[in-house]
């Protein structure tokens, strides 16, 4: 990387089904110069998350779509390089929304000081920012995990499904996670306290789930779709609780070819009185405050866990994300960008 | 009727599919004596609702079904003819969970004493009754629409559809009604002030709606299914509610036969942040009192109108309740029985 060399990620085209590396482009132009008001970031950590497969779509969702040509967006953690503002200076990190590239310009707005101090500063993307957030607002508005419940969640050893089944092992509950291989299973267990861990690739999944779920399921936490929720939806006991926060398998693989399921599904919804709900974590942002506040005493105290997969280089972004889709990551996936 | 001729209906065979006179068989036994405790009703009105069909399938549900044999379930209005209970004087006029049958015994404990000056009797199973409650609580709990709102609901001159669409224009919604042919539609909106209503037999009901609706939908009260679900899916907007207390339609037509719709469900309920939720009138007993209350002063002041479809005669039901499975009622469904 040259001195005056501003790298970006954009999305090249919108991938129709499983998004491939001909769909980014790596793109270089000046690093920009902040006007008055405003100041210039050097991204350190980037966050990947699932999201960022929606926003490859045009579908009209909750978000914009990313325009093709643009960068992809993505959570970053910056160092303040430059500032035109009076509340940062040089040497400031900052949880940031620049995207994909390695310098950007903000007025502020979308910034939040970090202080290493407290934490890794690149928990700020992972159990103390948006993922952990999504966990924790997910059950505590829509789950309302109650001690003696079943909570199932997929995904169990990345930053969402790993905060959801601490946090209802802290409520008192049965937490059943689903990963993908004996590996994650193992460290979800072992590491992170599940009462146990199923494979998703397993062929008996829906048995085992079965089993491992004597007492049925009272909250699922619905971050992937696909073949989990199939296995997971006859399960569900009267008054059972899902917060939908997530459907990645179903972006790429849209229909299982199938009958039709909806009478099922809806007539399910009414004999046991089932509340679906979807959310995005700015949906419940006055709350975050209390995040911060009860997740960071949790990580203090060592009750909540965390694991990262840190991919070093701006460059090597797609192929990690590519892989995040495919469930190759171990942990909150971060790509160290400087 | 003899003077000691007790006639009960009861299930004579469960419907795959939907129900026919064959799944009942009228039956007579003698007048039954109460012991200590207990007291004699003679039924006087007997209410007949969409639930019932549920009731005569042996699938797992809120409520156990009918036995083959035994006589059909049904909330009644009964006079007391001897009681063995201080509480209960016989003229006493009670709201009843008897069934389908002339004479039955209660020890008091499913009774609700009715004041025949406060409104008509028969109201108890209907506005002020049951159906009221559901859309009620429904509405309250689940649907909590907002002044401005779209509130889209069907069966809408039936005694649940009407308080819904009534309940959301005193709550300064726009009100959407869909019901069976022209006399029904003129109903909802003449008398009872929606805003407008659609034949839901009309191939281009699902345009039409999308019309009717220029700002999508924010409540659905889903009682019914099938195509009318179909139609509204599409038009629900951000953060739409939808309280899911019926879906007769799939009850007898179990899958439209076409693909699989599970991902596009699931994924909707994500983007645009749904909340579907099934519920039952009980699910919120607790809240009773202020139903009674508040719905009996719209009765008084005329801001809550009803319509009642009397069929006389007991050895009518079996018909008259095939008949409110095709939509032949006309309002609240009752049959007079003495």
């Amino acid at each position: 990387m040259s001195a005056n060399e501003n790298r970006h990620i954009v999305l090249a085209s919108r991938p129709d089904g499983e998004p491939k590396s001909e769909h980014f482009r790596l793109e270089k132009t000046a690093i920009p110069t902040p006007k008055d008001g405003e100041v210039l970031l050097r991204n350190l950590w980037m966050s990947l998350d699932p999201y960022m497969r929606g926003r490859m779509s045009a579908a009209k969702s909750y978000a914009k779509p990313v325009e093709i040509g643009e960068p992809m967006v993505a959570g970053t953690v910056s160092e303040v390089i430059k500032s035109n503002r009076p509340e940062y200076v040089p040497g400031d990190i900052v949880l940031s929304y620049t995207g994909w590239m390695d310098y950007a310009i903000s007025n502020g707005s979308d910034l939040r000081k970090l202080d290493p101090k407290q934490a890794p500063v690149q928990t700020a993307l992972g159990v103390l920012g948006m993922p952990g957030m999504t966990a924790y607002l997910g059950m505590r508005n829509i789950g309302m995990p109650k001690e003696g419940e079943t909570v199932v969640v997929a995904a169990a050893s990345g930053p969402v499904g790993s905060f959801v089944g601490q946090y209802a092992k802290l409520k008192g509950c049965r937490a059943i996670g689903i990963a993908g291989g004996a590996d994650k299973c193992k460290y979800v267990v072992d590491e992170l306290g599940f009462d146990a861990c199923l494979d998703h690739r397993d062929p008996e999944l829906a048995t085992k789930l079965a089993a491992a779920c004597p007492k049925g399921i009272d909250v699922y936490f619905e971050n992937v779709g696909g073949k989990v929720f199939d296995a997971v939806f006859p399960l569900l006991n009267d008054f059972a609780r899902v917060p939908v926060c997530g459907v990645i398998a179903w972006y790429s693989e849209p229909s299982s070819g199938g009958k039709d399921r909806t009478a099922e599904f809806m007539t399910s919804i009414l004999r046991k009185r089932l509340t679906f709900r979807g959310f995005i974590v700015w949906d419940f942002a006055a709350q975050a405050g209390d995040f911060y506040r009860e997740a960071g005493q949790w990580l203090r105290e060592g009750r909540i866990k965390y694991r990262e997969d840190v991919v070093n280089g701006l460059e090597n972004a797609p192929e990690a994300f590519l892989g995040l889709l495919k469930g190759k990551n171990f942990g909150k996936l971060l790509v160290k960008i400087a």
